[in-house]
Parts: C-alpha cells; structure tokens; sequence
C-alpha cells in the first residue's frame, strides 16, 4: 500500500480533533456513552457485508504479500466473527463507569473539602497489529471510561480497519457524541505511528497492543507516556514438597489451556528432590498433549529422549506447545533463575510448604505470584473485572491485568469559602 | 569540575547494585528501615562540620564561575538547615509505611484467592539541580517506602553531594541494610545523567525535580519512565457574583504567600461585569505588597500604570512577584484561555454561581481545580500527606501531589488449591 508522505498539518489536525473531542466525552453521561456503544454494535451488524468487502481486500493483498495462514487467520473477518465482536460491544455496557468515582476525599483541619475523582486519561494511543478486533475492542474500552482514541492498526489491515473507523465514528455521531473522538492515522503508515508516538501535545498514553517486538518498538521510540504491555516468560517451580497430582494438573493447565497467550506457561522449574518423584507423571501428561520439551542435562537423565534447553530458550516466550524443564537445587536457585529470565508477568510456585510459599509470594519480582494456581488466572476476566485493555508488565501506573479504571486518571477537587493559606 | 569519560561498566555495575539492594530493601521491615533513617539523622549532626566543609568547596567553586545569589543561597548549608534536614529525617519516620498495604483483594468464584499488595517501585533514578538538601529528601522518600535511589544532583553541588551519599549510604550500612541501596552517579556528570535515563534495565523510575527546563530536558531524552513534576501556570477567575473580600484575600494569598513555588497564582482573570467592582481593591491589595502587574488594555482602562501584558507573559511561570491579569467576557472565555495556557498544575474560581463552580470544577483539565480557595494549597502536607516527593502534572500513575504511596506499585498475590482453568 503507498502512503503519502507525511503532512503533519494534516495529522496534527486529527490529533487537535481527537483533543477537543476527549473533553466532550469527558463530560459524556454513562447514558450517553452506553448509548454510542449500543450504536457501535448495532452499526457493526449492519453493515457486516461493507467490512467483509473491505477485509477481502485486505485478504488479498495479504495472501499476494506472502502473509502466514495464522497472520492470516487473525486478519480475517467473517458474520460470526464481526457478530462475535457487536456482542463484546454490548457486554462493555453492563460494566460499571469508573468516571467520576470519588477515590478519596477529606476536610482539611481549616475545613477545606478535597476530593479526589477518577477522570478519562484524555487521548489514548493504540498501536497494535493486523487484528481488525483490536479496533473496535480498544475504541469501546477508551469510550466507556470517557477518552478520545487515535488508532494505528497493522497496515495489513488497513482496508477493514477504514471501513471499522467509519463505524466507529459514525455511531458517535448518530448517539450525540463526537465523532472526533475516534481518529486513524492508518494512511499516513509508519511516519504517522512515528508521529503519534511523539505528539506529547495531544496524546495522553499509548497503548501498544501486540508482539513483543511491537511493544519494544513502541516504548524505544515514543516521547508519550507508554503503557506496557509486555511478553510473558512465565515459570512454575515445583518444591520438593509439591503434591503430584497438583503438580501434574498445573503445569499442563498453565502450558497447554491456551499456549499462544502471554500467561501461558514456558519454563518449568523442579526441586532436585522432587524430580524423581514428580516429573515422570508430570511430563508424560505434556507430551500426550503434543508439547515438546526442552530439557537441561539433569531432566535428560530423567528423560533422555528430551530436546536440550539451549540458554536461549530459557529467555523465549515461545507461545506454542513448547516448554523449557529444568532441575534446580533449592528455592534460592529457582528464585535465581526466574530473576535472571522473568519478563516480571506472571510465576508461580507449587508447594506445601508455607515458608517457601510466603517466601515465593514476597521475593518474585512480578505483575502476578502464585501459589498452587496455575498462570492462566492473570487475565481481567479471570479476576472479575469484565474486560481487559491487556496486562501491564510495567510498574507505573497498572500493573497486571487492566480494566477500565486503568484507563483513567484523577483530579483533586478543592472546594473552600475563602480559604487562603496562613 | 573535571570528569573522567563514561565508563559504562562501572557506571552499569553501581546500577545493578542499586537493583540488587533494592530487592532486600523491598523486604525490610518499617522498624529496619526506621531504625537506618534514625541513623541518617545521627550522621548528619554528627558530621556537620564535614558537610559544611564540602559544601565551602562548592560555594567557592560556584561564586568563581559567577553563581547567582539565588543558586549560592540554594547551595549553601550551614548548622541550622543541617539540624533541619535531619528534623525532616526524622519527620517521615512518622509517617505510615505504604508497603504490604492490601489495596483490593477478593475470593473469585472458584475459590483462587487474589489480593492486590504494595509493593515499592525498585530502583528510582532522582535527577535535580544544586540543592544539596534535595539529596537527603528524596532518598529517605525512596528508602522510607522500600526503594534504592540513584542520585545525580546538579553538578554545582557536586563535592556536598559526595558527602551527603556517604552519610546515606554509611547509614543504612550502619543499620544492617545493603548501603547499595543509594548510589550516585555524580562523578561521571552529564554522560552519567544520560546513562541513567538510558537504563531500563536497572532504573524503574526516574523523578525529576526542578525547573521546566530541566524536566523538559528529561522527559525527552529518557527512556525509563519518568513522573513529570511540573511547572505551574496557574490561573484564578474572578467570576461575575465573586464576593469582593474574599477575591481580594484569595488572589493576594496565592500569588503572594511564597510566589517562588509552582502553586503560586501568575494569571488572574475577571469577568468583564465584575471588572470595575473587584479590580481596584485587588490590585490595590497586590501593589501594597509589592506585585508587578502586567495587564491586558481592559486592565490598563481601569489602572493605566500598569505594564501591558505580552503573550509571552500568558505562558510564562514568572516564580515572583509579576502577575497578569486580564478582563474576560464570559467564564466560557476563560476556559478557553485556561485551556491554551494552563500547564494543568492548579486552577481556581472564586464565585457564588454553583453553576459556574460545578462548571468550572468539571471542565478544567489540572491536578487539581478548585473553588473559593488559594492555589497555594496544593501541597502535600497541606493535603495531609506528611511529605511531598513532587507534585505530578502527568496524569498516568500520579496527578497533584505525591506522598509515599505513589513512591509504589502493587503485584497480585494469587493463593489456590491445585486451581486450573476451565
């Protein structure tokens, strides 16, 4: 696809749009929110047949570019899969608003009221890759909780994504609100995403959503705040007092559930204790569900039939039904290695012992530690929240799975009768 | 002051010392971490005569390579603000400890038990200028709430500094916690400060602190995230049903209470029907104490001596006793100069309108909008926070004034039962 070279006027202009915008549907009511919501889904179904074109295009394009069936796959729009994405639209609704939520709030000794209320981040930046889904679902999130959202998709998916935006603000328009609200810088390809990642001026956050080369990228070259979304080399350690029936149920729940997301399991640690005792039952369930071990010098005396680990593997999110197994002395080595190789998302423990699982839950450095729970639960819905704009790897701000709340911010409201400072 | 050429290695090795110390820093008890802030007050008494010494050299170096008075009275020690400085010590020993405070926590219905914990951010990069004070008041922040520091002060209080890290780092020594725990990298002077930006490896979060320049000069060369202490274009509306005496108190308390500090008053606007009712008291009030006034031609119709007022001035954080006053038509009007203008520190209304007030509240975007009440509130010990790390303009992570909580992240701890996902 060729792209224009950059007019910053023009992008600038969009991005002003999208500022003006985010204090309209910032003072939007839920009502009226929910009702732009309702018209997003329902626009979605009617117009099924115009995204199916439009994704075709994309699909074409794709297939002469040499794109992989499963590049492919996550590109593809069908009736049941834009049905699919109309009902996630709906089911936003039903959560609650964080907006306008009192956080805090006291009287000062002089009688001066301050409170402290949620309010939208403003302007929120997706960047993400060729899934026409991430379009509507991370437009709906920022809407709900009162932001205007600028998108850069995978330019890939840029005919479908047209077609999306079109829906998008569409139905803002016809519910009262801003279509402005809703921008694309897909036409202006890579400078546009450059120039979004540095528009200081207008954009609150960035949200890159995608692979961790995209994620990267993003946060290298971005002078916007950046929320991060990160990859998951996510370890279980099985102690020496771990149950093995636990133990067996765990590992492939964590490794094999769903092995191409950022939870699923990728190295699994056993005390040398254990070992002789856990890994045998352990293993054979993984390999009756096709996953390929990678194993160090001690697990290939165990099993010689194994793969070895190479040290690069211990550092891989491999995303597939591969796994890295490995023996370590003790808790401090497994604690060692996991400091050594974590992406700080999500690790877990097996034990019985409640030294060693308090020790575990305090000293790993992570966005979720657990305990006898397989990594899997790291997910927004999983905790209750209903929906997920991703899970934050990064300290600042969010840290784990994200909701709505996640997207916004605060202001203090100050309320005196005069009030001066003595 | 000569420095040597960056030596990565070395510099990159105090980092991950730093990162090291932060892990047995995040599991100290308050009474461990108390006792070594106890011990950093001891020292400074103790080795005033030291300090003071240092701090000759710097006063020397900086009067030869003509220092303004204002920096030397920054730089200078003497006993009295020693023996404050270790007041201050010991003044957030009193202070509530955030770490392990459960922040939310719930049974999800399979009975996986999840609980949100506070956690310290790890290591906090502190970048500022030559206020040796600013040394010891950010590390025992950062310490109090279970962080390593890595300092870099402004060069001119290159040899107090060097002192100030030695009392730190002597001190948690001292009381058995890891002196890496503070480190700087001062020696190694403007390549050490942009090494210290760089370092995501080993750097969580960097703070700084001082003028615009120096925060914008961060903010774009970083790449760990950084919490933006701001500067402060503040503004007070006069709205039309304003009550005279408390515009005239509220105006003259927020712009000249301390007018060097970020939530002191530099424009003030009037509603055109107030204008002639308020005014003259106002600037009567202000003149009395010694205010420049520099005001627009509606102004200057109502007190023709006055200087006029420059675009610049608008945008300008004047820091003294220079104000801009201008005469608006509407409180739409000033909200839309509000917005161009406002650096979103702190806004205030002084009117009997609870529409306007509620209007006003809602629709200015700033850490904190108040009514009827000075600016010069926004503070963290007025708000009760005990101490102040800065006062955020940003609105991810922190907005307004920061206390100890926000020197940390949370980590979700998940305790099940042998729990796999369906």
């Amino acid at each position: 696809m060729e792209h224009p070279d950059l007019d910053t006027t023009v992008i600038d202009a969009r991005l002003a749009a999208a500022k003006e915008a985010s204090y309209l549907l910032a003072r939007a009511t839920t009502a009226e929110k929910d009702a732009a919501l309702e018209r997003i889904a329902g626009l979605l179904r009617d117009r099924t047949a115009e995204i199916i074109a439009a994704n075709a295009l994309d699909l074409a394009t794709g297939r002469e570019s040499g794109l992989s069936t499963g590049l492919l796959d996550r590109l593809a729009l069908d009736e049941r899969r834009i049905g699919a994405l109309a009902d996630a639209v709906l089911e936003v609704i039903a959560l609650t608003d964080p907006i306008g939520e009192t956080v805090s709030g006291r009287s000062l000794p002089n009688g001066v009221r301050i409170d402290q209320v949620r309010v939208p981040l403003g302007v929120v930046g997706a960047i993400y890759e060729a899934r026409p889904n991430v379009t509507i679902d991370i437009a709906v999130l920022a809407l709900k909780s009162g932001n205007a959202v600028v998108l850069r998709g995978g330019s890939a998916a840029e005919q479908t994504n047209r077609v999306l935006v079109g829906v998008l603000r569409d139905a803002l328009g016809a519910a009262g609100l801003p279509a402005d609200g809703v921008q694309t810088v897909d036409d202006f390809g890579r400078a546009g995403a450059r120039h979004l990642m540095q528009a200081r001026d207008y954009v609150d956050v960035l949200i890159p959503r995608g692979s961790a080369g995209l994620i990267r990228a993003v946060v290298d070259e971005a002078k916007v705040p950046v929320i991060e979304t990160g990859a998951g080399v996510v370890h279980m350690f099985l102690d020496e007092s771990a149950r093995e029936d636990w133990a067996v149920e765990l590992v492939h729940n964590a490794k094999t559930q769903r092995p191409s997301v950022c939870n699923a399991l990728e190295t699994l640690l056993v005390h040398r204790a254990a070992a002789p005792r856990l890994l045998p039952a352990v293993l054979d369930r993984l390999e009756a569900s096709g996953v390929t071990i990678h194993a160090d010098e001690r697990v290939r005396t165990l099993r010689p039939e194994a793969l070895p680990v190479t040290d690069e593997d211990w550092a891989t999110e491999h995303m597939s039904l591969d796994l890295s197994v490995g023996i370590v002395d003790s808790i401090d080595d497994a604690l060692a290695h996991i400091r050594r190789y974590s992406t700080k998302h999500t690790e877990s423990i097996v034990t019985n012992d409640l030294g060693n699982a308090e020790r575990f839950l305090n000293e790993v450095d992570a966005a979720a530690v657990m305990v006898n729970a397989s990594t899997r639960f790291t997910d927004g819905a999983e905790f209750g929240f209903g929906a997920e704009v991703g899970i934050s790897t990064q300290k600042l701000h969010a840290r784990g799975p994200m909701g709505l709340p996640e997207l916004t911010s605060t202001k203090w409201i100050v309320r005196g009768a005069g009030h001066v400072r003595a």
